[in-house]
């Protein structure tokens, strides 16, 4: 599959959009999903461009879990979920929505319904204070 | 979170439980499920003793990611689907019904539904072929 150069992604890592990110290195970048099916909705971004997983290395992929895996207790510890899902999605009857790919790490709650997937944008102020929260955990580890 | 022996992944992976298997190697074993939400939808464990992903090594996750990647085209090219949801649940809260990680790869196809997770059992001799396709495909590679 082609990759667009101008998808959200892309343009988030050239810095052309803003983005509330919690972490980077050298092949991710973590932000939060401003339409969050959940409070703590994050996603993780490879910085390769592949659209959808087939075109991922497998570099690619196992950099995604890496930075998940690091995220993952922290995301927990801060919201206090119950839960997590971890997802990818690719192409748009499989509900990606942004063809630059991207792990979903969706904290569930017990006895909190999750609200549908890029459906309506969150609270940017609740969404930036819990930003900030990780992005400092994260940074101290 | 302690690890239940007696987990039925645990089971499969001892011999104790048949499976319709399709992958192996040193660090992943790749079943279908058999409870599947759609045609083609398998499962790639770990094969480390980790309930959950905050359970499980950096290195296990990758090793699933490594088998997902190589999986994932087979399975495509395989059932003709047209997306791939590639999720992972941890507490029962989230889905998880067994507490020993395990990635799902379910493809999607267009204007079919997604039968809900862990719902009823799948056709067992539809299963098994697709399952000996996968397999005879992916030893090929």
């Amino acid at each position: 599959m082609n990759y667009d150069n101008n998808n959200v992604f892309a343009k988030i890592l050239r810095g052309e959009l803003p983005s509330f990110k919690i972490y980077e290195d050298d092949k991710t970048y973590a932000i939060m999903d401003i339409m969050p099916q959940t409070k703590g909705h994050l996603l993780v971004l490879t910085k390769e461009p592949a659209p959808t997983f087939f075109d991922l290395s497998v570099e690619g992929a196992q950099a995604c879990m890496a930075t998940a895996k690091k995220i993952a207790p922290v995301l927990m510890k801060v919201t206090g979920a119950d839960g997590l899902v971890v997802s990818q999605f690719n192409h748009e009857c499989a509900g990606q929505t942004v063809f630059h790919v991207h792990y979903h790490l969706v904290p569930h709650y017990i006895g909190e319904k999750v609200d549908k997937h890029a459906h309506k944008p969150g609270n940017m102020e609740e969404i930036k204070a819990l930003a900030e929260i990780l992005a400092k955990e994260l940074a101290a580890i």
